[in-house]
């Protein structure tokens, strides 16, 4: 028999969406059972998300001190083994740092913090520990992203020559152009949402899944951002060059102000003999070209996929999952690594992903600042 | 504070894909706690299903007679409310039927009998009763499908005049080529499956698709059927001329050896001034054509889709949501039914619809065996 | 040096789309010259058209009657050689049949008669003569159409199990609903558009479709047709069950009151192996199914495809090509037999395809006559 | 009485693709006769061409010396009119530069010179004429572009703030990856290419429908430009920051190595209101996102789209029509210029389009050369 894990929740609460979203991720394959946490900065808040969810009220706590001392009080057996982030981007570190000092397993949103050094931090208290640390770059669960990671890791399309992700929104395009809403929109406000907005909120994740499926990292950058509005401080446009260590060309593009764009992110990869394209957006489609084939259109649950893609597939084929699919099987593998598993390094983004996030954001924005220049990560 | 639903399961163990889907989808909106069941015929794996699940190993009965007795013994805010039966098809039945009468809410797994008189007698016991019964024809939980139903409802496409529906698979066409395989698969045996293996299994779902968009009723069928096989005498390949109660004419057409098909489940209306279009397998996006007009791609999420579809999604424009999604919208229609909140008729199928999914199955037999005449409902 | 074949044209004149479609057509390969011909019921109208187009204005005729006199006056190596019936329905036969009688190579517009009977009377009087008779069925010209029936032939679905085919249209829907608007459609006119609209117009289209890609013939049929206004007495929808000759099932959807749908004719062919699947209205690819093999997707102009596929795209990959160059190439083939090059079955269709056509035609109105009965082609 | 135009053709012998594809679409509409011209550099295979074509021999010249004597020799009335440029690029200017100051009216494949100083010769040599100079940017002749363009223009997005193009092929990568294939290709070759291969080639037809559709002109261009090979000199890969002389910002990405695309050329403009996107590859569809509004899918030949898009089209909706219809709609707009028929200013690209190309593709490579800087053009 294999018992759940204890699992934890800062911010998240009612009326969260990706406090919903994270619950039924981590509750999908039955791994993990939601012990309490700090669900909201009002202890109110937290206690009448304890009744509705049906825990107990004692493990509702008031803050973030008093359930690290409680849960510290505890015996092992007893204790929250995973929290999970879920809080104001600028509170990330802050908690991230305590909680890994205290023996906490973590999934944390992005951005892991508001700089590069707090990022490395991070990843230096981690170095000695045994700690799992993941950060919630949702759309490597998706089966066919996976897919095309094993696909390009085997040679399917031969050495990489040309990377093209795109990351495509629209929402932010009415409240740009009208000023009178920007004080309600937090990822406006350099205060709360760091030095950036698309390239933080977006853009990362384009990043990610560059680095994620080639296996390739990122050498430099060369960006151009837009705000759009000449008030505006924050970038809501961006187009980012890639140079790969390998010298291999990229481009990364985003944008939350093409207008009537939902959630488009698109990647591309071509090789020496082949290239991969995946959308978001139709996530259940893996475009493979080849020269002189046709196109092959693969989709998840079948025997030709690889293992990893397999395994991040419950439903026979032709059966839709989606988002929180894709979540859910971020915390599937996370709950391997914390029972001892074998765990594989596509499981889930750890914390040099996030270390790598930062550096790409803080990369891309010395680059527009400095008239565009070449910049390293 | 909202206390959850006591909820039972029957069937759906360990290692059972439909049990898992129920699972995660009765757990999405926080409505339901698992409280115990008959997770399978075996009270060893029963037992080892509730260790696994944290379940009071108490509620793990060996059989139905003993969840009956004892919950039946506990006092009426300790019972379970909602039951889900998720066994092999011919115990619906008399499953169903015994705990319409100890007073449980239901959830059944179609096709909810094997016969259609069944079905009826199950209406009549729940006639006179306030008790759900609900039955899992999953496409209706869709947001797109739910919009689909909302628009022809409110005229956008004008009195229906022509309807076109498919359900595709190929799963079926290497076994049905490979008689040794046979014994098997239980929907080949008519012991286990009933008089039909694609019109029960598939056909049902598209039949009800047709009813619960249109508003309409079948009032007639001229039915094609085809075993594939000469030794095999269940149907894997249906064509079925619809004739509605106002006389507008459909088809429906429903295969296992579309060889290569998945789950290409797609539906086609049209009416006097326009048309609405389905596909399950890109469940996100629901076109309306209108004459002298560009296609209209509606997709959820967005204010202009009606309340149904609205409430149906649970993530922004963009994130795409899937097959346990929807199954999750059902759950959730049962729930604020139990709970005596406001319920529109489209919020999940109901008794009626089970009885109809039966009288249709039967009319496409019986037109089948006649030389394929017209057959009424 | 390949001298240019010397072409007539009947019908077809200023402001007709379907003249111009095979003017282009058969100008395309540069196989043709357009010498002159009865393009109008008013011989003002011919000779303007003469004029415009830059013709011999004493080959502008104007009846039959004066084209085939002054014709066969001429020397042989002046003669024309082939001509189009490009007229009203009602005029087919008896145009075709004089001109067969007087040795003239044809292309007809389909439906080549208005009966099977008159059909196969040009088939009698075909029968021991070396020219050359070709119907219109565009869609037979498309490279993917081609590639398909190909890869049928050579087995690359296995023996075809299933087959659907459908073509929606819309056109006529508002049509029908304003009954004041009948008279000046003459396809609605059974004195001009024969007994049937809309099995006469699209559905004999998608059966020779059926069995041009498959190669089988279509044995009986049972359908069920509709004229959807009580005072209607043609059909504008059909539904039609087929069994081919080798018991194979079939069904054809064809309907022109499918609102807001153009021109959307779709192939779906399932056997053993595989399926293959076609949409005119994306006609440059072809999905081919395959059981646990990624989707394959195969375009025009690659060395992956049949030769005969090969042979029908005049662009390298990724130029579209369309409607008239399908057209145009059904016109290659009518030149290369005429110059007495090779040609293959499927290069046009010819008199056996304009027979069954009429063949099924009728058989389908018997069925739909005789209360929905299966009636043999 | 409409005569058609008397029409040359420099190039595009027997066995040119892109002569067979500028005589086809140059009879489409029927307004071009062809008289003649230099077919190739071989005078017996100019012959033979002509033989072929039943051109009159006298008219199939030596060189284009000749054919200049020749037909300046000639009536106004038989002179040709109109000469269509099809040769190797490196001959373009030298021949239009001759046969614009001999009166002709021209059409000349792209890139329309070498250099952009040539190009603007060519625009002074122009400005007082009344001669036509039409540019093949076959793109600008499909329906659906024309349709974005009229779209933009009248408000439908509102202002442009975010332009992305993209122009993938893979035809180039199998040869750069295999040296030896080089020499064959001309592309390669700085002396027969000139300085670019792949913005020389696509790029500035990407560039192109930029500007066309927009009715914007880019300011300044910031490029990353790749050869891929070490050995090789020229761009086969390329992206391009783009700064429209209203600030607005865009992204241009070309490339030849993208393994497995044919020829992927996709448009997206977003604008405050609204999007706009366009693929090559599907080019009847154009989808028009607006905020709160289900996707737009628009298609050619309907009463919604705008004249100049209705004009471009010739069949009814749901007939596919491609690329040659595409070229077909530029020389219908030549013709009607040439006939002093009005003429919008979208109906053919012209000599300021042409120099706007060569601008770009200097800029470009300027950018690439001076270390990724921003260059005007």
């Amino acid at each position: 028999m294999r018992a759940r894990i204890r699992w934890g929740l800062l911010g998240g609460g009612p009326g969260s969406l990706i406090g919903s979203v994270h619950r039924i991720a981590a509750s999908m394959a039955g791994d993990y059972q939601l012990m309490g946490g700090v669900f909201s900065s009002g202890s109110a808040t937290t206690q009448r998300a304890a009744q509705q969810w049906d825990l107990n009220e004692d493990r509702a706590y008031p803050s973030l001190d008093e359930l690290i001392r409680a849960e510290l009080a505890r015996a092992t057996h007893e204790r929250m083994q995973v929290i999970t982030i879920a809080t104001p981007n600028h509170l990330h570190f802050d908690m991230a740092r305590r909680l890994i000092e205290c023996g906490f397993h973590l999934v944390c949103e992005k951005p892991i913090t508001t700089t590069a050094e707090q990022a490395r931090e991070l990843a230096r208290l981690l170095q000695s520990r045994r700690q799992v640390f993941a950060v919630a770059h949702t759309y490597t669960g998706y089966p066919m992203v996976r897919q095309m990671r094993e696909m390009i890791a085997q040679n399917a399309i031969g050495p990489v020559q040309k990377i093209d992700v795109q990351y495509y929104q629209g929402w932010i395009n009415p409240i740009i152009h009208d000023p009178s809403q920007w004080p309600k929109v937090w990822r406006l406000d350099p205060k709360l949402a760091g030095p950036s907005c698309c390239i933080g909120d977006i853009g990362v994740h384009a990043f990610n899944l560059v680095e994620y499926t080639t296996g390739l990292t990122v050498d430099r950058v060369l960006s151009d951002l837009d705000g759009l509005h000449p008030d505006n401080v924050l970038d809501v446009d961006a187009t980012v060059l890639l140079r790969m260590s390998n010298g291999v060309r990229g481009v990364l593009r985003a944008s939350q102000i093409a207008t009537g764009e939902e959630n488009r992110l698109h990647i591309a990869v071509y090789g020496r003999s082949g290239g991969l394209k995946w959308l978001q957006e139709e996530p259940n489609r893996l475009e493979w070209l080849r020269e002189d084939q046709p196109i092959a259109v693969l989709k998840p649950g079948h025997a030709y996929d690889a293992p990893a893609a397999q395994a991040a597939s419950k439903l026979p084929p032709g059966h839709p999952e989606g988002f929180i699919d894709a979540m859910g099987n971020l915390y599937r593998g996370v709950a391997r690594a914390v029972r001892g598993e074998a765990v594989a390094a596509g499981d889930y983004p750890g914390i040099e992903d996030g270390v790598r996030g930062m550096c790409f954001l803080e990369a891309v924005l010395q680059s527009s600042r400095e008239a565009n220049r070449w910049v390293l990560l």
